[in-house]
């Protein structure tokens, strides 16, 4: 890709540690940090930002369900059913299992004649804190609706069903509704993935390391790409849209992609991916954006992102005491006592 | 300190970015990994082996609870109320909230004429998952029992008790218990720690920061320290036996800490802290052992201790195939697959 700093983001030497990003304090010093890389790609496939090594592999893990969903929209899956906004943002998600999560979950694959034991995402207890509590204390356990990921599967039982292809299995790399998710994605990547590291994510739907910067042009061409193969502009469109109209959908209470997308309206599409992976894109500037905290640390990826937003200029003059708020997150001990702070490190991002 | 590497450890540049320590695998390439730095000192104060930053002041939160035990065994607290190994393992632990550790530190509490309310950790949910769904499923919330640090604040309780000083308020700085703390920390560290960077930890005790080197050589002294003030060399041996008898008190069901010295008898004594600290000492080689993970997680100072553990010989030659379980920990996905692994990185402690 061409390299071409208009962000006037530093440029590091890939091979070397990638630069300190974010600090954790505690009283008066610095107690964790964590380190990373961004890649700010435009639609034109040319780097405007790069701050450490922009061309290792990342295995994006979820932060890419929202290109993932693409198939179900094009195919015409999500229409074959009438999927809500809603529901089509909760294909997007890594959502909490809080009850409307699983609800809805179960009301696609009710409409896709499928259940929960379709589901090839495994088990885990809400990531929610209190809706496993709550599930505990009704004397129940958790089903494969709770696993974060269930949105996005019930989203790949819909594409089987619409494109013909058994739902069993539809989690293998060799499945056509994998296949299919293939050919978008090294479409909207610009890049030939067959000779990618690949292996199964935590759900054990397939994840390809792609290079940063060519996750960042996936994101850039997501949020303002015009040359696409027809209908996508309108696929990504309607899929963002929806993303922006629920933001709860593709999180949940307390958490971040929810808070700030629910803050920047629909300026920003964002995702969190795991092991400190996030990729977002500003339709405006035509830019995607991607990232990885080397540690995997979800608080480092996330501050790391707010610092990007806040450098490339998202946010705008009246809302500065909000963002110092994403740019300054307090830590409470257990008795609520304010003992440090997560933060941007000082020389983030600078030039 | 005397710096004189028979251990072999690579000196590193202080200042510069630590090394990668640990690194977790995901298929075919590196997910994620952890930078860090260790010191090992023995009794004399000299530097055995080095790794990173040794300079660097480290808050070492939970890590030092065994330390902190040392007071309530010195004034006859311990005595006072006959405790049994386990309750005396239990003042060093980070608990899991499981049930013998909530029943247990009550039982202390109620031989001191004290109950839950005069704590003062704050209460969160048992970090052990399947205790809190327990609690949950049977109507209840967590209590400050629950919080992981009860165990030290029953000790703390009962010190304050021997000594004739106020419970309420235990946990301030300038309370009498603490002061009897920092006084043994300073002489155990070997440094005045009065001008050093404190603040309060998770549950309000303070927390010093102190140069990693310090952190090992008070280690050492735990461990086979023989010039220390009278009555010390039989308090620390006394606490370190309590935790060898019952290792399932300092920590619980599937933790790190339990589990190793679970399989290591009474070879070493550990204790993790938050923010990725890990405190150690070997008695029969006279050497204490600090690390820490410089983004703060637990998965990579528990790699790099068994590391180190590894590097200086603690292992036993028919243990080979135990030990390389510690050394490579399996990551299995939602549906167990196995996906990756978590391995100290190719040049972890080497020269």
């Amino acid at each position: 890709m061409a390299q071409n700093s208009t962000l006037d983001m530093v440029t590091t030497n890939p091979g070397a540690a990638n630069p300190v990003a974010v600090e954790v304090t505690r009283g008066s010093i610095v107690e964790s940090k964590h380190r990373g890389s961004v890649a700010i790609v435009d639609v034109a496939g040319t780097v405007q930002g790069q701050w450490g090594d922009i061309k290792q592999p990342v295995y994006p893990r979820s932060a890419i369900k929202g290109l993932q969903a693409i198939a179900a929209v094009e195919t015409g899956a999500v229409d074959a059913i009438e999927m809500t906004q809603s529901e089509l943002a909760l294909l997007c998600s890594s959502h909490g299992g809080e009850v409307r999560h699983t609800e809805t979950v179960a009301g696609i694959l009710d409409r896709i004649d499928c259940s929960e034991s379709d589901l090839e995402c495994g088990v885990h207890w809400p990531s929610h804190d209190d809706s496993a509590y709550a599930l505990a204390a009704q004397g129940e356990a958790p089903s494969q609706l709770h696993n974060n990921c269930s949105g996005k599967h019930a989203g790949m039982l819909a594409l089987a069903k619409q494109i013909g292809a058994p739902t069993k299995g539809y989690t293998k790399v060799t499945h056509p509704v994998q296949q299919r998710i293939l050919g978008i994605l090294e479409a909207m990547a610009g890049i030939e993935m067959g000779g990618l590291p690949v292996s199964p994510d935590g759900c054990t739907v397939p994840t390809w390391a792609i290079p940063l910067e060519n996750l960042a042009f996936a994101f850039a061409q997501f949020g303002a790409g015009e040359s696409m193969p027809p209908g996508r502009r309108e696929a990504c469109d309607r899929i963002m849209n929806a993303v922006f109209s629920d933001p709860f959908m593709v999180a949940g209470t307390d958490r971040y992609c929810t808070e700030m997308m629910n803050f920047l309206g629909k300026r920003v599409f964002l995702k969190t991916g795991a092991e400190g992976v996030f990729c977002a894109t500003v339709p405006s500037m035509g830019v995607g954006i991607a990232l990885k905290c080397d540690d995997g640390a979800s608080r480092g990826a996330e501050m790391l992102l707010t610092a990007v937003l806040d450098k490339i200029g998202v946010f705008e003059d009246g809302e500065a005491d909000t963002v110092a708020t994403f740019l300054n997150r307090p830590i409470l001990n257990r008795n609520f006592l304010h003992v440090g702070d997560i933060r941007p490190a000082k020389n983030c991002l600078s030039f």
